[in-house]
């Protein structure tokens, strides 16, 4: 799938063990994380670059997954004076809504992000939900501005590091966050009034992510793009289809090189495709060994969705 | 916008007069019930038959703005000897949850509707929200069997009312209701189960209406299609969106005469545009009046909001 001008993509985000409870089922050693996410999901698309932390208990084999995935491991910090960042959650009967059990920071509390010189002339670059100073840091150390940052943040840092967002914010191009983020950032309680401030922040384009209900789009020429999620009898673990979500959307971007309306508004359909993937199995099973049949297929798929 | 060749589009169900408030607003006086919004968002696509009962309160204006909008009135009863169905209700913040504060039935309690003999023709019906055993005298009533018939129904009736709607739902071909309803009806937590089994229940084309999130259907050719609701800046008043949508969808199948996938489908927008007008002022304010220009402008921003 990936073109032969596709450009590099840049992902820094956590890398973590999750264990994960549905309803129906549990996996205790469930490789997830932002980054991790983001770089299964993107890498069907374009050469993925990786900057994260992991502790001496980090699975060999998901090392593997993501070599094999193509995927640059060379910004993969490997502490081995402690356990990766590890999440415990529960998911409601409805599996849109869940209940954090435990978070262990782990080696990702003193985490601090080193890319290494290959990445630094990357042109696409995505900054998943770290803290906002990380987040900046990681952008000083790029050699140019990339032609394309993303950003993805969440209501901890909204609630505690809001200055130095508010920093990152005026530095990215797209903000991709949740519906309730996006209000609660702004202080609204309707999504287009609360669209408009976060655009003059400084992010041209906003990806509302409204989990099973798909994503708005609020694009670079002001155009407004609706995307539905997949309606899925079969949803296994909705962990990280945000960021698989992301993971798409930046690797069509960075694939094309192109980001236009037109390529944003693909993009979005390139971000849920990967995110229903996602939600199919736990961890990124799904995502794993994907064909270009099988995401070529999927884009068909929403294509008749939502024709009309 | 009506065709030459419109079919006539029946719908039964409740008139009334609400006491709405918002965080920002207020009416007390609001005309409204399902009847009423269905009629004023399908007038503008094809001759509507109103089937519904007022009481000596009933403000004539809005009988004259039924009339004007070309609804035909003659299977409205009036009743003298009581007020109209009143509902009050306040909505939360975010406009798209409400609590019920008053609901005085009223002239419907005993209201047992009467289709006068000029409707009982009628190549498509609608049988809006009221209990399922006077949905079925309706069907009853009509000379023969309609060609398309629709349903929408209520937590309640699936609660008290279960096998007079199962009897119901085996006689119709659309059922129009919200997301929670159909989880509700089948006892699942998945939608695309719950679509199934409704499905197996009766009708061939489901559409499940989810507010601001906006409505996915499930069609006579197994088809599914998923539309946006329009995003808003100025939500006025959410009351009878779904009744809106109703009329919008039946309106559209009514006036081409043509339910095949694609044309449900066009529908399927044509609802989600009138209940877009809807929510845009208190009662059917700004379904009054829509000219041909409006709504196939409005029609024309869905296209440019979901193309790709």
């Amino acid at each position: 799938m990936s073109d032969q001008n596709s450009n590099k993509l840049v992902v820094v985000g956590s890398v973590a063990v999750d264990w994960v409870i549905t309803p129906t089922a549990e996996r205790e050693e469930s490789v997830g994380g932002a980054a991790v996410f983001f770089a299964m999901a993107a890498s069907p698309l374009t050469p993925v670059q990786l900057v994260g932390v992991v502790g001496h208990d980090f699975p060999a084999a998901a090392l593997g997954d993501l070599e094999r995935a193509g995927v640059d491991l060379d910004g993969l910090e490997r502490n081995s004076d402690g356990l990766t960042f590890r999440w415990k959650g529960r998911y409601h009967e409805n599996m849109n809504q869940r209940d954090t059990l435990e978070t262990h920071l782990n080696v990702f509390e003193n985490f601090s992000p080193r890319l290494p010189p290959s990445y630094r002339e990357s042109e696409f670059l995505f900054l998943a939900n770290i803290q906002p100073s990380l987040q900046l840091d990681v952008l000083d150390q790029m050699a140019k501005r990339p032609r394309l940052v993303g950003l993805d943040t969440m209501n901890l840092w909204i609630d505690i590091a809001h200055d130095k967002l508010l920093e990152v914010l005026a530095r990215v191009d797209v903000l991709a966050i949740n519906e309730e983020e996006a209000l609660q950032l702004t202080s609204e309680t309707n999504l287009v009034r609360a669209a408009n401030k976060i655009r003059e922040l400084g992010p041209k384009t906003l990806v509302i992510k409204r989990g099973e209900y798909g994503a708005l789009c609020f694009g670079p020429d002001n155009a407004l793009f609706a995307a539905p999620a997949m309606p899925l009898e079969d949803v296994v673990d909705p962990t990280g289809a945000g960021d698989s979500f992301a993971g798409g959307f930046m690797g069509h971007l960075a694939r094309t090189g192109e980001i236009t309306d037109d390529y944003v508004r693909q993009a979005v359909i390139w971000g849920s495709t990967m995110a229903s993937y996602c939600v199919q199995g736990f961890s990124y099973d799904q995502l794993r060994g994907l064909s270009r049949e099988d995401i070529e297929g999927r884009y068909q798929s929403f294509v008749e969705l939502t024709r009309f």
